[in-house]
C-alpha cells in the first residue's frame, strides 16, 4: 500500500470513529441539549449525498465511511431527540 | 459540470457548512459541556490529515472543504474550552 492511501485510509478512520465517543457521551449523559440539531440534520444530508457519490463511483472506501459515519450520527440525532 | 461532481460538490459543501450552527450555537450559549472533547480531536486529527491528503493530491475541492471544516471546528474546540 502506498504513503498516499495510508494516509486516506487513516484520515477516513479518524472522521469515522470521531463519532462514537460522542454517541456514548449523549448515551452516558442522557442530554444533547449542546449539540445543535441544524448541524446534525445538514451533516446527515451531507454524508448521505457522499454515500450515494461513493455508489457512483463504486468506491468501496467512500461507502464504507460515510455509512458507518451516517449510522453513528443517525443514532446521535435520535439520542438528541430521544432525550430533548 | 457533469452530474457526479454536481453530487460531490453539493456533498462537499453540507457536511463543511453543518459545523456553523454549531460554533454559533456554542457562541450564544457559552456551553458546550454535551459536545464531546475526544470527538472534536479526533475529527480535528482526521480532517487534518484529509487536508494533507488533499495537498499530496493536489486535489483543490479536498483543499478547501478540509480547509473549512478544519477552521470551523477548531473554533468549536476553542470555544468549548473557553466556556468549560
Amino acid at each position: 500500500m502506498d504513503f498516499l492511501t495510508v494516509l486516506g485510509l487513516a484520515a477516513a478512520t479518524l472522521t469515522t470513529i470521531a463519532f462514537l465517543p460522542q454517541m456514548f457521551k449523549t448515551w452516558q449523559t442522557k442530554s444533547a441539549k449542546d449539540v445543535s440539531f441544524v448541524m446534525l440534520i445538514t451533516f446527515i444530508s451531507g454524508v448521505f449525498l457522499w454515500l450515494i457519490y461513493g455508489i457512483y463511483l463504486k468506491a468501496l472506501p467512500i461507502i464504507l465511511a460515510n455509512s458507518i459515519t451516517l449510522l453513528f450520527n443517525l443514532i446521535i440525532l435520535w439520542l438528541k431527540i430521544k432525550y430533548r
